[in-house]
């Protein structure tokens, strides 16, 4: 959707404002446009709106065909769009698939990546539809997935205030370490179980759709996005839509045992993997002090975690982080880690 | 739309069935599923519908840069949606964008790609509902469309019966002509009009929306589709999902004085680019014998017209052509006409 991939394209941000002109406002059935994780639409007469969300990966810029396999290039599309879907509080429904394949390694293609995209899509309840298949000279996929909300009840990008508390679910950094591992060893000599495991996180991730439905249950969040590009370049996107700043205290910032002894043996400390990884899809939530027991509550039953990472201000007050050690940090620079 | 662009890749029918086979037969909510112009979802209470298509356009394959402008490239690519959404008999209402755009030409490319897709959205009543741009070495671009039709009775490419009635609307070839014509000299010394207006056809197609909702209106088809890969690819689709065959009458196929007066100057006999040429975008229709008047009415009131063809006939009999000397031909190789 919109808004994401920001780590490859700098001033994509200014690129979309651009497109919004050119469009103008969008009419009915479009009640939520471009520039959230993805779009509301009202057509039905019941209590229901339609989500729907599009996303393109092309060879070389999202995917590596040395480091993940066909089959996982359709699971991660899968996934990155059905956590498009979760971050609205939606339930996937359906989707189409569009991709292109070059010509001589179409067969193999075009089945692996379909066996991963079936494998996906029976792990989160969504029906392939349709499709269409080309040919191109590098790889593509294009997945473009509906969901369902309740009617004008998607969790949007706007809506956190002041005095709301900033939560994410699950832990933050893995997919990026699990990047840095595949860019430094070739892939048949990672053995050691937790780079496995961080590898697999990058190149297989889950999506936090469970997380996202008990959240939209539980009524309290204000804002919900996922973090596809990391918090880094994710949290400005909501406090700008929000018109809000915030405060994020590093040493909260949920992380795995495999993330720290990863970071432990990198140049790179797990709090930056944490702050400026992207690709986790976890979900950045705001709720206010009064529901977020509920909030926690909720996803808690969902068998995921939310942990508390810092509070909602006023716009005036922009966005700090607080290192561990106390000191307060201007918001890191909006680039997501290259290896 | 799964099914189309079989011009540029041999056997892609057959990797269609593939992907069935991996995804298996596909469940609620999608009733019409890979195979057609576009699914058909039921989700909603009331007596509608949810078509959706996806359309997958790489620069080099199905745009040439130097022929269109990105402007026309974003018209045409809204054009073909709408045209898959069309020929289900069914009216679009949003879509998502997908854009892949170089680094250098991103700024230009992207501008006038959305002023064309913003042309095209008003024209035919879309509404623009979310999008995704990353960047890629060549210009992709892809658009997920979604329509209404009336519930269980969007128009299907299975259906059609011996007897039925063969009709297609508009014109066939213009746009085959258009494309030879810009193959043959540099754009800037084509100044005959009747030359400039096929190369409009090629470039900027115009969908036959509005005969779609007028067939799908009347009652009276029992099949439809819409020819993007043009006559000789796409009635053998249509008779083979229906279970037919087809005789078909080179003369009764409507062409355009343009296209007539440039067959006159080629090497290439209008007949055939009427059978092989492909990207019209105009309606192949199929109705009984009793509705054949009701539908050709209606679709005269829309503004557009439709011209008998052929009949329907048993499977076993295939697709002829009849010549027009009268001579009864095998159908034409599937292969679309290249320049």
């Amino acid at each position: 959707m919109a808004g994401k991939r920001g780590k490859e394209q700098p001033g994509e941000d200014a690129l979309i404002e651009r497109i919004k002109t050119i469009l103008g406002p969008p009419g009915p059935p479009v009640r939520v446009g471009i520039g959230d994780d993805a779009a509301a639409l009202c057509e039905s007469a019941d209590d229901s709106e339609t989500l729907v969300t599009t996303d393109l990966l092309v060879e070389g810029v999202h995917f590596n065909l040395e480091w993940a396999s066909p089959y996982q290039v359709g699971w991660k599309a899968i996934a990155a769009s059905v956590s498009d879907i979760a971050a609205m509080g939606g339930k996937p429904t359906a989707a189409v698939v569009s991709v292109g394949a070059r010509p001589r390694a179409r067969e193999y293609f075009i089945k692996s990546l379909y066996e991963g995209i079936a494998a996906a899509c029976e792990r989160y309840g969504v029906v392939i539809a349709g499709g269409d298949t080309v040919r191109s000279d590098r790889a593509i996929v294009n997945i473009a997935m509906l969901g369902r909300a309740r009617k004008n009840r998607a969790i949007l990008r706007k809506g956190a205030a002041p005095g709301d508390i900033i939560l994410v679910t699950d832990t933050c950094g893995d997919s990026a370490a699990g990047l840095q591992i595949l860019s430094l060893f070739p892939k048949s000599e990672i053995t050691i179980p937790f780079m496995k495991r961080l590898i697999n996180r990058h190149l297989a991730p889950e999506p936090s759709l469970a997380a996202g439905l008990a959240a939209s249950a539980s009524l309290a969040p204000t804002a919900m996005m996922d973090l596809s590009d990391g918090l880094a370049v994710d949290l400005p996107r909501l406090t700008a839509r929000s018109g809000v700043g915030a405060v994020i205290y590093e040493e909260k910032i949920p992380t795995s045992p495999d993330l720290r002894a990863w970071a432990r043996r990198s140049d790179v400390s797990f709090a930056s993997f944490a702050v400026r990884g992207g690709e986790d899809f976890n979900l950045l939530i705001t709720a206010s002090a009064s529901k977020v027991d509920d909030l926690e509550r909720n996803i808690e039953s969902a068998g995921t975690r939310a942990t508390r990472i810092g509070e909602i201000v006023s716009r005036e007050r922009g966005i700090t982080l607080v290192s561990s050690s106390g000191e307060i940090l201007p918001w890191p620079e909006a680039s997501f880690l290259h290896f």
